[in-house]
């Protein structure tokens, strides 16, 4: 069984969010899948996805900390700099953290880890929607 | 054909860990696949899997070095500091290695780059067992 | 439907090159899939893959530019640096980067962003060809 959809997202603010339930709201399709995997692909290349703590909001806050210290703005090698000075640094963490996330399906539902969410990784200052594809494969 | 089993892998030291061999030891089922993928999910966010080289153990020093430099203990700019100095950057080293590796098959087996092995990134100072999803599929 | 095959990249220099085309150009059996995932991977650890901008290729030399700085060459912390000291590197990049993509397909082609392409991304100051299993499925 194949399944795929796009996803249109909220915008966000620059920074990290937890989009675990709003994936599972957008994919009914999920419950008849007994074993399976979910991509979830981002059709971006200033914005990743990955998956981390659900929990502390402190952990979200110290990844948009931690990715600015290590790839800062206005670094003087910049060259790919008329987009303004979040965007090179996007670009770059989008590679770091990646385009897509593939998760495990077991009865009909994400097989995460108590501890895991999806995280919606936004780089830009000022972004739109994201559109991400969702394909859904199993048995 | 879909096969999904979890694997709890053995406790290991804070650092970088070679679990090829364990995993096959593991995946019988793997000869039964001519052609298809290996999905590996770690079900933590303070662990990591990725693939890198598999012969000389420097390397895989290296990697814990380089990343405790790269993502330091203790930065002025972590919130999340309650679960340890080891916690936070943790976090931080397991998204940028990822959750997962994904891995073609062919003929029953890994079909893996003569140099390549299956790391297990141990992020914490003192973890206990970890466990991973396992997703075969094939033909 | 399962495909599987390995195609030989030419060899490129140290840096970031766009290889969707080429890509593209090796895989006419994309047009009979409708619904469903590439999965690329490199069988090498010291070179990596990703998807990023298709369009400035300042872009491309940023990306160069910003890795030799978070991971530059010759830390004194290095042990592994027999083989050069673009070596070790190489393997921290690969890691970072990552071994494989998954694009989803959709109507016999790549469900890319406008503005994605897919990145060889070649961290040795002089290597050969390098060869990519890519692993197609769908209906």
């Amino acid at each position: 069984m194949w399944f795929q959809k796009e996803i249109r997202l909220p915008a966000v603010k620059r920074g990290f969010h937890l989009i675990t339930d709003l994936l599972e709201a957008h994919l009914p399709e999920l419950e008849s899948i007994n074993v399976g995997l979910a991509h979830i692909f981002i059709k971006h290349t200033s914005a990743s996805l990955t998956i981390n703590e659900n929990a502390d909001s402190t952990v979200r806050q110290d990844f948009e900390r931690h990715f600015n210290h290590m790839v800062p703005e206005n670094q003087p090698y910049y060259r790919h700099t008329l987009e303004g000075a979040d965007d090179m640094p996007a670009h770059l963490k989008a590679a770091i953290l990646g385009t897509s996330v593939t998760i495990p399906i077991r009865n009909g539902a994400f097989n995460l880890g108590t501890w895991q969410g999806v995280y919606l990784c936004e780089h830009r200052d000022n972004a739109s929607k994201r559109t991400v594809v969702v394909t859904l494969q199993g048995e």
